[in-house]
């Protein structure tokens, strides 16, 4: 237990009103997203500027209290569950968009302001803020910045991380760095800004971000493409990117995907195919309308039995309604979903997916899979029950082969929803012994006293293993 | 001095020929491209492979002895300089490409490969690498690397930094780890990538890596835009951002510039006019073909006094010439050069440019000033004599000024040059006493016994200050 004499210090910093420890507090900021990480925190602290945050930090500091900063708790790999107790950091009054500056296509943030808020307000003014993780109605962007943040237009317009110029951070020591500025070229010192990007609030507290803008896309157009066979799908794919076209959205299903949500949806989706594709280009119209056409005759070209290209709006959004309703369709079949991120080159799809059917089919679990088929992200999705525990053992088997083999085939254990809790017993086998050493010691350099979101990212000894 | 048994076990690791120590030997690596900063090194050393260069740093770190990797030396903030002595690493020996990967659009490649090699390599497949530093037809990938490059695409393309993917580096305890992979998305862990593009060789030394390809543009057209003022040029930039185009580039030259490039190369460039605006856009023919015509507008409407479009590659070429010229037509009118490229967010280049001139006469220094007006990156380029004691340091003091002031308009003391030993005393002013010591901690984290490029980026105790 946290002594009274520290509760006394951070109430004194933020006020009484902004520090909840009662019972139902500490019950509601015990988890995140994340199924079976569930733990209270101590105390529940909503700081008003950074000025605060930095005396609650050094506080901390002093008293070897966690701090696990959280913005809406979207989080799918227990990043921001208080699994060592302390301080949950919120950043609900820290809410405010600084500035738009239409010069130099930046917005200036605060840290709890929600990710849609800032594509809907820059796109009134013409502009485009790309990163669109699914969670983006709910997500803040500060969450969004500590777990670089992916989303469906990664593929051409890539991730948080390529469009966070500037930082402003309180370190573990509580002093407060600024970061970058408004620039596209700084080369001034290691990167701190892309370090703390993505870093899971492991090495510091991001207070204020800048963000890049880029116009916002003329013209969309949307295809919907329904195939037999998976390799079909696989090979419109590769065919898609050997024609020096890059879509703004490529997303996959697969089989056990478009019957759930054909079950969920009814869309008219055919539950024999193998594998939708749901492909939108933007840019200027005459280019959108250029690539949707050779895009719809590649489609056909390699197999597609079905190849429906909007017309109005309307009709792009039925198209998008499948994809789009993916997660719930699923999430609906059983008491638990648990929904990965295992991410392979863009070539490795096809032998992906057979192989994340075969781990299935070996541990008798039931998994679907979707997701961006463009940049090799997909989300295996598993329906299960935390509560039957001879199955969670299951899956948490097959979840191990699935990630051993997103690495054999040149990838990844996590594409954009980070390591936390869950996926630190499998970080080494992606970044290797000596990678992992190097992690360890930044985070000992920023944060000698391992106060901040502690046991995040690097796994205790008792790590799993599986041997292939 | 180092002892003959250091040499010795270098000589056993990459067999004699591949070992120098004679006096040209040390004197031809005892510079790179920056004035001033000439120190002889003990030893050249061209390793084959990764195990020769772990062997290597082994070797080093047991007898304490410094390492500077270098590729062809272009830098030009004394980063490749071996003011400590030790070893200077070549990569003359690493110089394949090892894959081109049409299906995930990569290239991979060892350090020594020259950048514009490819370049070519991949246009040739209809790819495009777009980091174009003007070093690049002698530049190697590794160097460009180090220094997180830039180049003339930066504000539509992005740098350096933005196309790698992947790394295979050895540490500074001669352990070897790969990073990254052929993926857009992967958030396992630290983004050791990132940090250790730029890092000027202080963190380890990148024995290959794997840089990300995009389609290759279809089209291309070149502008060229005369302004009596330099308001005008700057107020035509602004306006090309607001009416929401992205040209690929974007350059400026001021009126010393013009002056200097019309005696060199008679085009015919008014002498009086106090800017030049260089600018083209590439992608889909009717694309490009409009944004030249909408870009041609604005820069007649903001007061241009002459607005040529080139017809053909051929009179394209005529109008890149002058901008190609600017660096040697300066160079040539002095003993010595000192190119800097301090940068501001892109609404402060008028300020700025004007700012620089009244340092240069304030201080009594010729400086004409070019650069990339797309993204902020200005080169205030200094004619000046190394022999002349006094001038020099007249010199130093206006870039001190010229760097103070690049951080009062928001911007940094480098854009992609990188802060090498030459800007070392500079650095606190753009990150921060605490972002110092972070980036200090960092170092200690990756080379505790301090043998990576030592004495670069981070500056001895005696600084230089000014008070403005």
């Amino acid at each position: 237990m946290i002594p009274n004499s520290f509760i006394q210090k951070i109430t004194d910093i933020v006020g009484e009103s902004h520090v909840e420890h009662s019972e139902s507090a500490r019950m509601a900021y015990s988890y995140d997203a994340t199924p079976n990480f569930q733990s209270k925190p101590d105390l529940v602290v909503s700081p008003k500027n950074t000025e605060e945050i930095s005396q609650i930090v050094k506080a901390c500091g002093e008293h070897q209290v966690p701090i696990v900063p959280r913005g809406s708790g979207t989080n799918l790999a227990a990043g921001t569950t208080p699994t060592q107790g302390g301080v949950v950091l919120l950043f609900n009054r820290l809410d405010e968009i600084l500035e738009i500056d239409e010069e130099n296509l930046t917005i200036t943030v605060q840290p709890g302001v929600i990710t849609k808020t800032i594509c809907d307000t820059v796109e009134e003014k013409g502009l485009f803020y790309p990163p669109d993780p699914s969670s983006m109605k709910i997500s803040t962007i500060g969450g969004n910045i500590n777990e670089n943040s992916g989303g469906l237009r990664g593929l051409k317009y890539g991730v948080t991380k390529d469009y966070i110029l500037a930082l402003e951070v309180v370190l573990p020591n509580g002093e407060i760095i600024r970061t970058g500025g408004k620039l596209a070229k700084d080369v001034a010192g290691y990167d701190l800004t892309k370090l703390l990007v993505g870093s899971e609030g492991t090495l510091g507290i991001i207070t204020e971000a800048t963000l890049k803008l880029i116009p916002k896309p003329e013209a969309k157009q949307t295809l919907l493409a329904i195939y037999k066979s998976i390799d079909q799908a696989s090979q419109t794919v590769s065919r898609i990117i050997a024609n020096k076209m890059t879509p703004a959205t490529l997303e996959f299903m697969d089989q056990k995907t478009i019957k759930a949500v054909e079950e969920f949806s009814h869309l008219g989706l055919p539950t024999d195919a193998e594998a939708v594709l749901l492909i939108e280009q933007d840019g200027p119209p005459l280019v959108v309308e250029r690539d949707i056409e050779r895009i719809a005759a590649l489609c056909k070209q390699e197999g597609a039995i079905d190849v429906q290209t909007a017309q109005s709006e309307t009709e792009a959004d039925r198209l998008r309604e499948g994809r789009r309703a993916a997660l719930s369709a699923i999430a609906r079949l059983s008491p638990t979903t648990i929904l990965e991120d295992a991410t392979v080159p863009r070539s490795e799809i096809a032998p992906m997916v057979q192989e994340i059917n075969r781990i299935a089919e070996k541990h008798n679990v039931n998994i679907a899979t979707f997701g961006h088929a463009g940049d090799g992200n997909l989300h295996p999705t598993c329906m299960t029950d935390a509560r039957n525990q001879d199955e969670m053992e299951r899956v948490e088997k097959a979840f191990e082969e699935i990630f051993a083999y997103a690495i054999h085939f040149g990838g990844t254990i996590t594409g954009e929803h980070g390591v936390g809790e869950m996926k630190s017993p499998y970080l080494a086998w992606k970044v290797g012994n000596a990678g992992l050493d190097v992690m360890k010691n930044i985070k000992a350099a920023f944060d000698p006293l391992n106060i901040m979101n502690p046991g995040k990212m690097f796994a205790k000894e008792t790590r799993k293993r599986i041997i292939l």
